[in-house]
């Protein structure tokens, strides 16, 4: 496979989150009251990151399709739960990290109850959004309710607070390969997977075709987080905007923890082929995600 | 106005109260996994409280011409963002408390970041309830887009939340009567007229009965939170089951800290009369909405 992302793929996630950038913007303006619980929603929201959960959604909405603009509330929505989660792993009683992308995590910039409610209000309004989308005559109400139950689904018990308790009872502990793989299924792979199902569902794919983007984004999951854990290990603390090793330190469960750096980035490769391999089977234009899939462990080098 | 409350009515509640557990009871399964999780969900869900907000949306969509099973979904998961935000409200970084509803608070029972993610998870899992009403063919997609919109509007920064965060900033500081309603009408209040609008919108009611609806709710969501302010300072503390005279300790604005004792009474009085006094209006079968109205404020005396 090879290793190094397509420029043009860089430029087009680039282009992406800059159309992302301006609708979370827009949907949390500067002047929300109260005050400060915006700033602390937006300080997070607005501190960067790839962007990479709405750009699949919106690449996999336009496959099936839908126009970005058609996706864009939920894109915008499935960002905002993203960060959400972000700011409730940073906090004390959980990873108690200092630093996200270069800057104070929320509860170090506001406090700890601010960075709770901070991140209680993007879930919630995560969701408002994504009714919002009832709005566009184009897209069945039908559609934006599987789409949003997803969404819910993928976040919730069953999905990525699922694999986050998990991840915290884990620590310290000698986990098996298996629980390893439920773990990083659920606390980033079932969001990940969300966001490309709410694109296909918003759009009204067939079940079939859903059933592929499933095994798709299943698969790209797992090899994103896998090549996560490799960024941890091998990664260059700049880059990270945290520091570099943390995981170990924290005793916590990773695949180049349980199977070694070169054997996690043979089992991520493996992954994106099979991924890019189920992409061929759709039939629609899915050239962009598959370059997609291809970035996403080019990281991992 | 008669202070007692009518005893039918509360028979009433506790029907509802009982059809309302075995649902939550069955939504959220204790075989459920990460088994911690489940158990912490269950285990704030499930530990008494009046259902007054679920039997407001019961009683509301009855009153459209639903039934109340047709409304159970939104009723389930508006109890769900209750206890939720009662979870996030009792931790040691917002109210630190450590008794509720006489019994250890989920961070002292279980741990903090456990607790987190339980309120995280049941805030999430009320979503994917609501979106469940779409199995009802009775109910149009479109309402349901609409009250989930609302209860989400009403439990996010512009609603419960937005008043969660002028409450913690208000602590220990003189506030005026006018922050303190916001602060009311948006911790309490909006959730309150949401539950009742929920089952309003499910039912498709036409703008003049939602609008006399939301007055009805806004108007006995304040009376809601002026008795418990009172309760607080007048109450017993076995019912209660949490501290007395906490409110006041903790520098907290309320109602009688402002008003006095008896003008809280007379405005709550003053609000449950012109709450029963817009339902004469609506021409429904609201007969039991009133009597819950009084209800609501009988406990203040």
């Amino acid at each position: 496979m090879q290793k190094k992302a397509n420029p043009d793929i860089k430029l087009l996630l680039e282009k992406l989150s800059g159309l992302i950038n301006k609708v979370l913007d827009k949907f949390l303006p500067e002047a929300g009251y109260p005050k400060i619980l915006y700033k602390a929603m937006r300080y997070s929201l607005l501190a960067g990151g790839k962007r990479l959960r709405p750009a699949l959604c919106l690449l996999s909405a336009k496959a099936c399709g839908l126009t970005y603009n058609d996706a864009m509330p939920f894109a915008a929505a499935i960002e905002m739960i993203h960060t959400y989660s972000l700011i409730h792993d940073d906090l004390p009683a959980m990873d108690n990290d200092d630093f996200r992308r270069g800057m104070p995590t929320s509860h170090k910039k506001f406090s700890e109850a601010v960075a709770i409610l901070a991140g209680d209000a993007l879930l919630t309004k995560a969701f408002e959004l994504m009714m919002s989308c009832a709005n566009n005559k184009k897209i069945k109400k039908e559609n934006i309710i599987i789409a949003a139950c997803k969404v819910a689904k993928a976040s919730g018990s069953e999905g990525m607070i699922g694999g986050q308790i998990v991840d915290i009872e884990s620590e310290k502990k000698k986990v098996s390969k298996q629980t390893l793989k439920y773990l990083h299924e659920h606390k980033t792979g079932a969001l990940i997977t969300a966001s490309i199902m709410a694109g296909v569902m918003l759009a009204g794919a067939d079940k079939r075709i859903s059933g592929l983007f499933r095994q798709f984004g299943e698969k790209i999951g797992l090899a994103f987080q896998i090549a996560d854990d490799i960024l941890d290990v091998a990664g260059d603390e700049k880059k990270l905007g945290k520091k570099a090793g943390k995981d170990a330190k924290a005793g916590k469960a990773t695949y180049p923890g349980l199977y070694g750096l070169e054997e996690s980035r043979r089992i991520a490769e493996k992954l994106v082929d099979d991924a890019i391999e189920i992409l061929t089977k759709i039939k629609k234009k899915t050239g962009e995600l598959s370059q997609v899939a291809k970035f996403i462990i080019s990281r991992a080098y």
